[in-house]
């Protein structure tokens, strides 16, 4: 039996992750999937107050209080931000690292750093359309492919994302780099430039387990078996 | 006898203004000169939800509390953005807009639109290595040019600048252009290339009443006697 | 020349102080009146969180922002819990405090101590009813005695008063006493039994200054020129 604590990303939910937590729980497996502060159903707590270090503490806080070790900490999108920075604070509790289409960090990055240019400028105006603090969702299918199915549900469900989680650098020590098994996964199929390729591409090149699969970059929603089975594999 | 409103710019407070204020009471006038919240004396309310629409909400709930009305409205640096929405909802209430060294803005403009992009760069940067939100104060000297007497003490109490004032863009419906006398004062000494100068030359082509003066960016502060010469003719 | 620093009471602001600051000035004093946070202009952040604790702060950081010294300190009503406790952290820079009507407490007393039971009583019910934190402002005139003149602005301008304020004990070393200087002045036409009568009475006994003037609780709206006089002999 394998611990999964899974982060979502930007605009998303603990909810995203219904399907595969569900698949992983009748494996025998134990799955987390906070969601984080002002997102999903945590929307009522969202402020311009919210940055990166008050969603590392959101994880933190569960991994703590849940008594939880020897576990998988999934990340996807802007989680690989929260998850990078938790794996260099416990990373003896950290059996591996799995990024689903996810930023990965250097020391003294924040995720506007590591975007492509253009988005980063679009989401700051956006933001500055919108009181300055909050960065209001795109749209699940046009940006982000999300599948005709669960397109409608994730736009729903979105809630705006506080500026300072994309502004704030996050700081390691290099701590982070004793987690043994580190997994990317990447959803290839984009209507638009893909922030994650080079990521994707990196973890090749440093010889991480990889998969890139026929989707978009919710992978979760997109082909929930294919990644479940990832999972169920980097558990054992 | 006339009313002024003096609005500090970012990492500073109404207490900028004293030497002004207190000379102009002394010829008569009313004088008010409120601490936009986070700022000065209000830094014990500092909080990353604080953005331009809050600070806008802090000057027009004065003139509405205190009951003012044909106003010498000014603002200095980022004050320039305040008084220019301000101006925007009461232009009948204003008599003159006196932009000191200040951010004139278009509908849909933020500071960060109107600074130089490396400047804006730099405070993005600096917002985050230190959590996202809050913008800690350049040096005065070094960096706005403030006179050798009183650099010291703008930097004691200077408090960190929340970034959602500098992102949220102005929104303006061009009511503001109803106000008849518009002033521009400039200090043109500055240790570096100055954002302020386009704004002075600006004004200058375009009629308005304009002043280099051969002093820094806190020309309350470095010239107070000529500011004070300037702003009682203003209101005549 | 004086400095004077005007707190205003529960549901009040700075504007109330408007005549009297006026007068002062014209006589050639310096003179702040300051808004606490929530109320007046500052309404717009009115929050659950605000405490005596903030209010303190508000005031507090006026006087060391703007450098103030050797000052005549005055709080209205609930204000007197306020200044008591910043003459207890910084006895050294008033010469005198004066009570305008206001509740003088002792070390660990808060306002709902100090109140007639049954008022305290009724702030907590009308709270109990509006989300727990907030006390809806009680009619000027029927409550408070306001004039006629003055009575629909004081409504109109009123904010909820936040429940901490009252329910916060103020906590004091003693250090306040070392103020030389004690005033009261007492509104002694009240709609109702006055919670002020007895710190009236206890001011006379002790040899304070007192004036119990024919008017309500208001002081500063119902007889400015009075209130200016007495405070005007009160720098001196």
């Amino acid at each position: 039996m394998t611990t999964y604590v899974l982060v979502h990303g930007a605009w998303g939910g603990g909810w995203k992750f219904a399907r595969v937590a569900e698949a992983l729980r009748k494996r025998g497996h134990s799955v987390f999937t906070p969601t984080l502060t002002g997102a999903g159903e945590r929307a009522h707590l969202l402020s311009g107050d919210i940055n990166l270090t008050t969603h590392v503490a959101d994880v933190l806080n569960v991994i703590r209080y849940e008594g939880l070790s020897d576990l998988v900490l999934l990340g996807h999108s802007y989680g690989g931000m929260v998850i990078t920075a938790i794996a260099d604070k416990i990373p003896e509790k950290i059996a591996a690292l799995v990024y689903l289409d996810a930023f990965v960090p250097q020391d003294g990055q924040s995720l506007f750093d590591l975007n492509i240019p253009a988005n980063t400028q679009m989401f700051l105006e956006r933001a500055g359309n919108n009181g300055g603090l909050l960065i209001p969702p795109p749209p699940a299918k046009a940006y982000f492919g999300v599948n005709d199915n669960d397109a409608a549900r994730v736009d729903a469900l979105a809630a705006p994302q506080p500026i300072g989680t994309m502004i704030e650098k996050v700081t390691l020590t290099g701590a982070y780099r004793a987690v043994k098994k580190n997994i990317y996964v990447h959803g290839a199929v984009l209507p638009r430039e893909s922030p994650f390729k080079r990521f994707h591409d990196a973890a090749k090149q440093a010889g991480w387990e990889t998969h890139a699969l026929p989707c978009g970059h919710d992978i979760m929603l997109d082909l929930p078996d294919e990644l479940t089975e990832i999972l169920d594999r980097a558990g054992r």
